[in-house]
């Protein structure tokens, strides 16, 4: 892990970018914590610099609350290498989706399987890095999306003990029986009309998860609408499960 | 209203029995309030003794918030006269429960429509009598269940401006038409796995609500368990709309 830039922003919290290999990422800390900060890694669908207001918002609000967030570029977003078979795949999914068409399961496992199969490695590296620093410590939860990476990641990281996962995003059935393994604590967002994602599913998901405390919360104001208070009430389960 | 008991509870919440008509109430209210308080009507699904323990729990925790609450015995439960044709649709109602067959829709019609009509008209005489007092300011929002019943105040009774609403019990048909002509912010607390309703009619309820705003958290824990978590959530909604 190098870091190559280094910020402090005017709230107190230290934001440093870094990469790991070929993957660039952004670290927030909160400058007062006197004692290793739990980690909360953020998930995000592509593009590190387009979703930076979003994501330094969710940092700002962790870090007010204790926490240290962090998060990496996604396998074929932003300035890494684009992968054709996945953009083919994206550019499937947008045609289905703009036509109004069901989509196809054959586009979704195209789309996300292999995104899942080389982001989940990914932060998992990224974790190693991030606990080796003195200023983070446990535990580690997992919020946002891509929801099919907060799955596999729950599966099989038994670092991360609590998720709040954005199903704002096309799960692949074959990962339904994943979700059926995941047994952390969730707290599920879903917007309501979300315009690029199937509501049924979704709720099939939920009931899918295997987890005995799992909340869904559903709000009303399309995929990018997720209301302020919603974000207060993912905030209070972190601080339940995390510290 | 005629008060028939007054009890100071130890966290500074005046407790004081009242009846209205036949209409047995309690009314609570933070001790400590220096201007008049909102109101939350507290909804149940009746056996004020029985829900007591559970009642006095959600006026405390509104109590501390700066929230005066109220509630009202519903028609024939407690020490009201019962109705014969109520007792019968309430008893067809377990039967089918027992047998695990599907409700028909005609026994949820005996069974709650009756119901809301007599209810709702004593709620806003109690809302009268209430919003009368020095202590008792608004603005108003009615919390719990009998969902249907909070579904036709929410119509009718304009000084209601927001609903934490129960989705713990069957509604009828004929009253999705009613939900989708309401129009305040609503929170729809859902458990998932409630063995005494129909989680599919509660997902398309929540769907048809007209509100531009409109919120729902569904959890683990049977009709019962409804996490303490999930009771802090309300009490933000609440918070965020009635102060």
């Amino acid at each position: 892990m190098r870091f190559t830039s280094e910020q402090r922003l005017d709230d107190g919290v230290l934001e440093r970018e870094f990469t790991l290999g070929e993957v660039p990422g952004i670290l927030w800390t909160p400058v007062s914590a006197s004692v290793p900060a739990p980690l909360i890694l953020l998930g995000h669908p592509g593009g590190l610099h387009r979703m930076y207001p979003r994501l330094v918002a969710r940092a700002r609000r962790s870090a007010a609350d204790g926490f240290a967030t962090a998060t990496i570029e996604l396998p074929g977003s932003g300035d890494r290498p684009r992968s054709d078979a996945a953009e083919q795949a994206r550019a499937d999914l947008r045609r289905a989706l703009e036509a109004g068409e069901p989509v196809d399961e054959e586009i979704v496992d195209r789309l996300v399987l292999p995104l899942v199969a080389k982001a989940v490695p990914e932060w998992r590296t990224t974790l190693d890095a991030l606990l080796s620093l003195p200023e983070i410590g446990g535990p580690v939860g997992y919020s946002g999306g891509v929801i099919a990476i907060g799955i596999r990641l729950a599966v099989v990281e038994p670092r991360i003990s609590a998720a709040g996962l954005f199903a704002g995003s096309f799960v692949p059935r074959t990962m339904f029986e994943e979700a059926r393994r995941v047994t952390i604590p969730l707290h599920v967002l879903l917007q309501w009309d979300d315009e690029g994602n199937d509501r049924q599913a979704a709720l099939d998901l939920f009931d899918a998860f295997g987890s005995k405390e799992k909340s869904l919360h559903a709000n009303m104001g399309g995929h990018t609408g997720v209301p302020q208070f919603a974000g207060d009430v993912v905030a209070g389960f972190f601080t339940r499960h995390l510290r």
